[in-house]
């Protein structure tokens, strides 16, 4: 028996938190259940020959630099294409104000462990991203929940919140996970207003912005926050943006990046040394020949597309088969929509029905920073196939039509 | 200005440790100097051709999901055929009781994460490996440091240590970092019985373990720890065992793995989750397609050849060039050995005269986990070429002679 260390993780056992939600997850995974729970991009569309063709010229031209210890602080020719892409900040930014992390859940633990301490205030959406909130329960945070509506996290009154000395605010701006829903220009506007009058800082996570179906793009909150000072030639704002390559090529590099002032990322560096010393060298090295190539640009667009199509069909299909009173939300991006059933219902006792029914959505409980919302489910349009989506919903709207009869 | 999140680190600065380390090194990375600071495999030696057949054969035959998101703990194929190569433990071991890292580094925080509380007492070699100090001292972790001497950690009397209630001993027993030097036989076997007699697991870090020159394998300390319950037929004790592929095939891929009970795993993929929800999946797979060629076993055999006259050099050098009163270790493998100036003399004052001079070493303060030792240092011998050897350690003893009269 492993008592010794049992007997040493006993003590523990509250502060990691229990993973209901990957217990949960693991029904899903039955072969003939069709999942709209995980976060999956589809399969079909990754870049296979691109990838090879990528390897190949990698081992070949970088070769002893590509398969060999690197900087913490990532790929400098990577990191330097990204912050040329930032749009709106691109002046202000370069090589320096970029960090390559694996994947976004470590740039959220790291800034854990950077600036969390145990008690500490973070103000999130609720509903917000659940890895954030798994990543940040470790170092013992507490959250100030702010609910949305259609135009994102609610600014009105947001103030009574932010006297509370919060850390940070955490925003999803586009097409959050969850919800699928986008922070309007408006309170974008008023968020950075109010985060530089409280001197709060923000985490700006956006796994999703490239991934826009239809509207007008909007500024992310880290450019807004750059031009509150236009004559600064370098941007030393409050504001750490964070973003990923999991959506817009491949999830399996686990490659990610986050943007903030240098000396943010340097001290974020010196957390992520003692975490892995530096994310993969051969992945970055990969993705980086893919930027330089011009590639992501048409691949991007063609997701869009395809996406959006899904989005299209699952709007169609809930409009047919929900029963009344469940309502859900229009996302103009991403890859998730947002499920409300009616108040008194509780969506883990739809989820064990919807299994046997051999469908499967995340219940929305563990999305709520404080808990207590129990009649809310995120459905994802990204991985499911058009015929899936269809007989999906389908069996979904069975079940909820004979559980609220 | 960033003050909002300046604000909010300054209470936390002395928790992360100054990487004092990190700073010197950047020094080391001038072009023209010769450097055994680093812990870095020969480039010369990386198996690009393989890596890329691996590729190819990664993306044809499992594309979809060596691209996609994957399990926390890992690839299961990679963690059974790790299982099958661990000596003396193959018959109570299976893929449930490995799990893929990014990096030993990642192991060690998981480590820290899961089972130290701030004030945690760890038993650590004096001098030990500098990576788990710096990822241990953030979750609050304290060390009673052990001597060592030419068998590895000196274990009489160890057992007024063990009584101070340790969370776990921390213990590198084979061509360790950054000694060069092995635990013998009949210390492994003590550890292993006062181990279980005082109730204080054992983490067994193991990175360096395959690449012996010389003399006769030892069983690892998770081998014999296994033995002491002959019948059972799955482990179940108090050793968490970690290794790497960085040393034996590339560190660009940032691939490592723990052995532990079933029960510990479940823990670790819990934490690991919140890190960064998994390793990389493509490189999992390359790595699985290279293991399961057989590749590694000739590459293995030709990297112990190469290292071993690259140490056998810089012995030779040493005894040719080093002044009476220094003393050094002659490590049976491994990336490095461990040089020993006369009391009252500094290293990081040497290692500043050495980088004048164009050579670089690693100060030794930092290896000793309660600190003020100051008259020791590592020299990697992995890295440099064999004329680099010859003028390195012949401008170090240069400068030795110089301050030593």
């Amino acid at each position: 028996m492993s008592t010794a260390w049992e007997d040493r993780y006993a003590q523990r056992t509250s502060r990691m938190g229990g993973s209901a939600i990957r217990e949960i997850l693991k029904l899903t995974e039955q072969p003939d259940i069709i999942s709209f729970a995980g976060g999956l991009p589809a399969p079909e569309f990754f870049p296979g020959e691109d990838v090879i063709e990528a390897c190949i010229a990698t081992v070949r031209d970088n070769g002893a630099h590509a398969m060999q210890y690197s900087q913490t602080e990532g790929l400098y020719p990577l990191r330097e294409w990204l912050a040329g892409q930032m749009a709106g900040l691109d002046k202000k930014i370069n090589a320096e104000n970029v960090m390559i992390t694996s994947g976004s859940q470590q740039a959220l633990d790291m800034i854990g462990r950077t600036f969390i301490d145990a008690g500490d205030r973070i103000v999130a959406e609720s509903p917000t991203y659940l890895g954030a909130l798994q990543a940040w329960n470790i170092y013992g945070a507490e959250y100030l929940a702010v609910p949305s509506d259609h135009d994102g996290i609610i600014t009105d009154g947001i103030e009574k919140v932010l006297e509370q000395d919060p850390k940070f605010m955490y925003l999803l701006p586009n097409f959050q996970n969850p919800s699928g829903v986008s922070i309007s220009m408006e309170r974008r506007k008023k968020l950075v207003a109010l985060a530089a009058e409280y001197g709060v800082p923000i985490v700006e996570d956006d796994p999703y912005g490239a991934l826009r179906f239809e509207g007008e793009e909007l500024p992310s909150v880290i450019a807004l926050d750059s031009q509150r000072d236009p004559a600064s030639r370098s941007y030393n704002g409050s504001v750490i943006y964070l973003s990923t390559f999991s959506k817009i090529l491949v999830p399996g590099f686990r490659l990610a990046w986050v943007v903030a002032p240098k000396a943010i990322i340097d001290k974020l560096a010196m957390g992520k040394q003692a975490m892995d010393l530096h994310t993969a060298t051969f992945t970055q090295y990969v993705t980086n020949e893919i930027c330089r190539s011009g590639f992501l640009e048409g691949h991007i667009q063609r997701l869009r597309q395809e996406y959006r199509q899904r989005r299209d069909l699952m709007l169609e299909m809930l409009e047919q088969h929900m029963p009344e009173g469940v309502r859900w939300t229009h996302p103009t991006g991403g890859l998730f929509l947002w499920v409300v059933v009616p108040q008194g219902m509780d969506t883990v006792e739809i989820f064990k029905e919807a299994v046997k029914e051999k469908v499967a959505f995340v219940p929305g409980e563990g999305f709520h920073p404080q808990g207590g919302v129990n009649n809310t489910m995120r459905l994802n349009f990204s991985n499911a196939r058009p015929e899936q989506i269809r007989s999906g919903i389908a069996r979904l709207g069975k079940v909820l039509k004979r559980l609220m009869n």
